[in-house]
């Protein structure tokens, strides 16, 4: 029996995660939820799963399920992250949404822990930091975004030495058919509209920008010790080919699913081992006509600025990261339209001193300076 | 430096295993070539890669290359199959067409070389005596038919264990888009005509009849032990994805490149390590339209007989085989038409009696007699 530790208990990733818990009980304990201010969703979770320990970051929410659970034992504000390196704790499986995920890595790779990690953030902003942490605690990381999760069981069927390349692909977002004009007009909700996938908010609107994809290069680069150039990504509208892995002899591999987070999650949770999964068998026999084509850098101009920053370094993927951060809140706000993200975030990476990131606090300052950005900017128009 | 030895040096396998020798020369030494009448073709690759040995199948050939090499050690007749065992080799290539390829598979695996094995019918009809040879001689088979190489290369990725499913994919041959009242009026001439691979002309038919998919299917059961329920068939007109392989939590891992057996052959000669290979890149952005869908038996009778066979098991996958083997001949002496292929098989398999495969001799008697049965199915015609 794994003890699994759900940080992001009541988002996407962590609801998908309790469905795999769900089926797979006799191998599952949820030992800890971890959730945001969701106290409804989280009480449901308790009541099911009845997990030793429940985090609860937002102190209002809290009181809420201390009131309704006055046995459970309920950690609140930024103290849930703690929860990571408990030590009872097998794997810990990372949905937090955004930079906020780094704090749980963090903590969970540093006491040895399995990480399930869906939180790209972290590895993007805080690369060093992790790889420190791995180091100094033994933990490991398991990918679970679907496109890593893809890479990561491609590369198993050769060595790495002889890999050429990795190969990212793209749903081509929500708008891969709009014309430049179009994209100014582009609101909120239909952003928010995935054509594939059902993911979180923030994750969506990435998704439609591409700067989902960008991020997604920058974490390959970390999870897979690959440089810019040894990353590709295509675009490939039918999300059916998760990702490939070009060898040197010219031999692709691929893997292919329905498009379902469980499956990927699941794998983390198992590995090496794979099980039956609440994932739907992908019915290759009505395939027809899967494509694969280059992005269009000109419309999507995010994943031109994630090889950017990646070759930089430094402080620029915070400043891709932080800056897109802020930038999607103002366009869910309405206070920049769909193409002012980009924007944003080229104003930020233009505007970023060259600093590295040694420690938390150089990395939080450089986050800070990037957001400070991010608001110069979206006050100037 | 690996020594190799070329079984069917002349033929389309052969050919392309020099091409990838020749790239390689750092690599491999081409220790002996063996062929069966092609004297001419030979002698230029005598000339190239002066193998210390040379194996000629026809006398009459064989007295050509001795006119011509009077130095060099030239075997002839059946001894040729003799070299598959020579010490100084390392790797032995079978790319001998059809049931013959038996010989020099048995004598290199007791022998405990490692064999790149293309010749499908061997291991279809004799599975039980390779299995024998391999314990008794610890040789090793590594596939080169380019959908084996692909299901070999997608079960990296996981446990054998864990997996569902072999799916074998095939182009659906030259006439999959014809009606049954077509393909009555094909000629060989049409046959022999591949739409994506450059074969030889036995496999190019096989090709046609999907007789070449129904015995991959019983190739796919003995190379990695898997029963006929596990193997599915699916037709992928464009050739780009070579085969792959479901696991139980549904991930699909595939294989791609573009259509080159060099790419299979060299894997074969240099596994587990990979290396550039004269096959070209697969231009994946420029990949469109990829399909897949089942087969359609009623139309291709050949994939359902190959189950029927497989599970059957004892003579019916010679009789499969053999039956298959002398009805291509009577079609391209035209003697019967394209469906009469099938409906020879279809009379070899019915009539067959249910014998063991035990030693070489009770294969030799299967053989013969799925060749008597055709031949009686021919007259009566």
């Amino acid at each position: 029996m794994k003890n699994i530790a759900v940080f992001g208990s009541t988002g996407s990733i962590g609801k998908q995660t309790l469905s795999v818990c769900r089926s797979h009980k006799e191998l599952f304990s949820v030992y800890s939820i971890v959730f945001g201010s969701s106290a409804e969703l989280g009480a449901e979770q308790i009541v099911e799963f009845d997990p030793k320990i429940v985090g609860v970051f937002d102190e209002k929410a809290a009181a809420q399920i201390r009131r309704l659970f006055p046995n459970k034992h309920v950690v609140s504000g930024p103290e849930v992250w703690d929860i990571a390196a408990y030590d009872e704790i097998d794997t810990v499986v990372n949905g937090v949404s955004g930079f906020d995920g780094t704090f749980p890595l963090l903590k969970a790779l540093e006491a040895g822990k399995t990480v399930a990690l869906a939180n790209k953030e972290s590895v993007v902003c805080a690369g060093g930091l992790v790889r420190d942490a791995i180091k100094r605690g033994g933990g490991r990381i398991l990918p679970v975004d679907s496109e890593q999760s893809a890479i990561f069981q491609c590369l198993a069927s050769g060595r790495r030495e002889d890999v050429k390349s990795l190969i990212l692909t793209a749903s081509g977002g929500a708008f891969r058919d709009l014309s430049a004009e179009e994209l100014k007009n582009v609101t909120p909700e239909m952003a928010m509209k995935h054509p594939t996938w059902s993911m979180g908010r923030k994750i969506t609107i990435d998704s439609a920008t591409l700067f989902n994809k960008g991020l997604e290069v920058m974490e390959a680069a970390f999870l897979f010790d690959a440089g810019a150039d040894d990353i590709r990504v295509l675009v490939h509208p039918q999300s059916v080919v998760h990702s490939m892995v070009e060898f040197k002899d010219n031999s692709v591999i691929a893997q292919l699913s329905v498009p379902d987070m469980r499956l990927a999650i699941q794998y983390a949770m198992t590995y090496p081992e794979r099980l039956a999964c609440p994932a739907e068998e992908l019915d290759l026999a009505s395939l027809s006509g899967l494509t694969f084509k280059e992005p269009d850098n000109e419309r999507f101009p995010a994943i031109g600025m994630a090889y950017e920053a990646l070759r930089a370094g430094g402080a620029f993927p915070t400043a891709y990261n932080s800056g897109n951060e802020e930038a999607v809140k103002a366009f869910i706000n309405r206070r920049i339209g769909f193409n002012g993200i980009a924007d944003c975030v080229r104003y930020v990476m233009d505007n970023m001193c060259g600093a590295c990131i040694t420690d938390t606090a150089s990395l939080l300052d450089c986050d800070a300076e990037a957001r400070r950005l991010a608001a110069e900017y979206l006050n100037k128009r």
